[in-house]
């Protein structure tokens, strides 16, 4: 295990036994492949067991990819895939008729509708040989035909099968370089965009460039969203935690940031980069300006690239807080290209247009040398280009319908519904939490997901230990197999040791909403009923 | 440096300084991202230049990026891109009116159509919307319509736009397996296919998987796509080369490949796998079933994972040749699951149908461990899933229409249509390169490539040292810059060191092939006129 992790606002750590063990701790996931009992939807076929002799073992396998984990498709989900196919058999099987996915941002998943034009333009461009057919007008909107025909003539050939340019194609750069500097009133550079199957390839990629060995070290914040802890652990970094304060609604403390910088320092660890995910993945705070300024400060100061994960600048529910992308933030400080590297993730899997399975995203990279963005676009180049479609629906987030469009009112109501129905149903989770036995949870500024924090009884600690799970994740288990509803256990994404958590989505369409929190309730009363001391 | 490369036929190598000459030698490309002459489709900005001081520099950032290479969008391309944009502002600029793409497997973007129902099933997903509306009748065939709802049965709640299973869609894993057994007569297991964003990203997951460090090698040939030696960069292992022997056809020899594995062996290096790429890229040949099988015999006794590229299956262009699935193979030798690990990649970049941009493939994982394949699928879940649209159009290709559907004979007119024309172009190109002075070029038999030998004069070796080139990379930068033809040098792909070759797709429009073997006949003919000795 070459992998450690350093560093805890709590002193925890002194022996590398310690270390393993605190890693252990902020870091445990659910998502055991090893365990006893393998679940149908697992990747397991008739034609292969494990008491056959194979090739290819665990013990020969990279030890990087074991030490990764990710949670939020961990255990419990392949045990609610496993619920659900029981339930499609013998619809009495289990206490409810069906299974609430709140594990996860997948809002289409759970009913939330595409926006319209946006699919009106992706199905144009897939078979513009229907553009000019009189047909089409009677089907799609006529802004909608007028953008297919922009987009095409931005791809060389109007080849949509073509493999693109390895950074995107350039006219949808364009358009999304001017969609942040209308965001922003900064300007962007369509050479500063990277478009990428979603988010998670451009994470990897910055993961990739900037860590050389376990000696570099990644400031994430605790918790975190767990694609970080993997892609780290993929790379062969070091973790560096740094812990968001609960107490001040998951406050970003720049002292701690300093206190576990300085930390890693002293035990040899360079740190590279900070990662700040805003809104925030999985505790749903929203950062204010002064905040951002003051880390901005912070990574120019220390020589730290800010990594900021802003694929919720869409999802903001309360009046008093606003998005404001870092690099707006730092260009208003008088900063610039030289002052600081900062890398933007953006995705069309997030915001009001919820699109994950369409793997569209980018991420904005400034203040790098023309070098070093090279060896980026190598790297890019040797996956040759992102899915078109996905490149299409970035441009599109990042430039909809404008007032005059035939397409706006219809745009902007498909729009605003969702928006404010999620800003509904987050309040309406976080009360009901919030009135929930030994349950606190914090104010759901934005992204999509309340991470309440639950005390739980000595005797349900008791019980976990024996069914050999983390607490949380044996309560969300019980949740579980009593109401169909799948959360994650705050142990995935990493939690102050001794407190547990879990993460719920606020994305089950509105009318499920009051069962949800029935469900909830009952089988949280119940269950304190059964541990209570 | 961490990674060496080991081994050779020539036995080229005995210290490590030789070790790393032999490297450059076999695997240097043309792709140098620190040359002085950045060309204006690189990634650079206005807004930042390279005498800033940055943050991160090319000594801060991880040295298996710097190292990694990828030659087919390298640095003739990106000349060829400025080429292009000199021409579009100036169009007598350049002695010629526009840039021939002969560099990459892209066919789309040489004007190459998309196969009809692909394309209009995938519109109707992407919009599913329409498919109740009367005008869809008139603008869709009744059997894409038909399929498109099939697709959208197979996806919980009909939503195309949420995450998916992370090894793709159940139902489509069910119709690729079908596919498969159809073109096999072999069972083939959906749950064995992981679905991916072209064939890419599944080599990077094996290459992740399988390789734990420099120790690690993985059995390649040379020349090969070079895909496999940046990945293995990426990823820190050890590129074992096997040549292929152009005497002989691009012949695979199993006596190689023994020869490679011991001598690296004997160098302490830990062989995992080995790569196959069968039909042949760069080389174009197609595998006898016979030697494909001692090639299964020898995976089976040395304990080697097979690695089989096989996303070139459809591009057989020669009667007495036939595409056997290294699977089909396997299986018909009476080894199963328990006897060797194989990796079958597919895509739907090449084929007939080649679409690049829809990032569509799958790997069929066959004889690895329950345990070892959850690792696997773990890694899938990090990145959530491919996108969509390419998992759907890689059910369409491994089930088009059949017999009797109404699409089926305007399907099967433009598949026979795009082969035919393909298998055309070889042989012309084939001739072409064979009736040039100094070069010999070997069949064409499957994939999308010619791989000719040239035998460069000795004063033209000269003027390549001298404009500091590889020799090759000088002939296609000559020739580019006089005809606008797009070819990738022979360094880049690997080969005998001191012979010299370049790759050529066969893939510009049939029209347009005349003109470019004049274009290369003429070139060719000038530039041995001035080097002759």
């Amino acid at each position: 295990m070459r992998r450690f992790v350093i560093g805890s606002a709590r002193n925890l750590i002194e022996s590398s036994r310690q270390k393993y063990q605190f890693e252990r701790s902020i870091l445990s996931s659910s998502y055991r492949f090893l365990s006893s009992s393998p679940a149908a939807d697992s990747p397991s076929s008739s034609s292969s067991s494990s008491t056959m002799a194979h090739l290819v073992s665990l013990s020969t396998i990279n030890p990087k990819v074991i030490e990764c984990e990710y949670a939020v498709r961990g255990e419990i989900v392949t045990l609610a895939q496993k619920l659900q196919e029981e339930i499609q058999t013998k619809p009495d099987a289990h206490p409810f008729e069906e299974i609430l996915y709140c594990n996860i941002g997948n809002p289409q998943s759970l009913g939330q509708q595409p926006i319209t034009f946006f699919r009106e333009v992706l199905a144009l461009c897939d078979h513009p040989a229907i553009l000019d057919k009189s047909e089409t007008q009677g089907l799609f909107s006529a802004d909608s035909i007028e953008r297919a025909w922009q987009i095409l003539d931005q791809i060389p050939g109007r080849a949509t099968g073509a493999y693109s340019h390895s950074q995107g194609i350039k006219g949808l750069r364009d358009t999304i370089a001017a969609g942040i500097e209308v965001r922003d009133g900064f300007p962007a550079d369509p050479n500063d965009i990277f478009l990428t199957d979603g988010a998670s390839p451009a994470v990897h990629m910055m993961m990739q460039l900037l860590i050389r060995s376990e000696k570099d070290g990644i400031l994430c914040p605790i918790p975190q969203y767990p694609l970080y802890s993997a892609s780290i652990a993929l790379h062969g970094g070091t973790l560096v935690p740094y812990y968001l304060d609960e107490a001040t609604g998951w406050g970003l403390e720049v002292s701690e940031l300093k206190k576990q910088l300085e930390t890693s320092r002293s035990k040899g660890i360079t740190v590279r980069a900070l990662v700040v995910i805003n809104p925030g993945n999985p505790t749903g705070q929203v950062l204010a300006e002064e905040n951002q300024k003051a880390i901005v400060e912070f990574c120019k100061q220390e020589g730290l690239v800010l990594l900021a994960d802003e694929v919720y600048q869409e999802n903001v529910y309360v009046p008093e807080k606003k998005f404001h992308s870092f690099k707006k933030v730092s260009w208003s400080m008088g900063y610039g290209e030289k002052d600081i590297a900062l890398v933007s993730f953006q995705s069309v899997s997030k915001g009001y247009y919820g699109e994950c399975g369409k793997r569209g995203g980018y991420m904005e990279v400034t203040g790098f040398g023309v070098d070093v963005r090279e060896q980026i676009y190598k790297v890019a180049s040797v996956n040759l280009c992102s899915n078109i479609s996905g490149q299409i629906l970035a441009s599109l987030v990042m430039s909809p319908p404008k007032v005059g469009d035939e397409s706006y009112e219809s745009y902007s109501a498909e729009r605003d519904g969702i928006l404010s129905s999620l800003a509904r149903r987050a309040k309406t989770l976080e009360d009901a939490f919030n009135k929930l036995e030994g349950v606190t949870c914090n104010k759901a500024e934005g992204a999509m997901y309340l991470f309440p924090r639950i005390d739980l009884p000595e005797k349900a600690i008791k019980a976990a230990e024996a069914a050999k799970k983390a607490p949380d994740a044996y309560y969300c288990q019980r949740l579980l197999a009593a109401t169909g509803i799948v959360l994650v256990p705050g142990s995935g994404f990493g939690q102050v040791p001794g407190t547990w958590h879990f993460r719920c989505t606020i994305l089950p369409q509105e009318e499920k909403i009051p069962a949800i929190v029935t469900r909830l309730t009952d089988f949280h009363k119940s269950f304190m009923d059964e541990f209570r001391g």
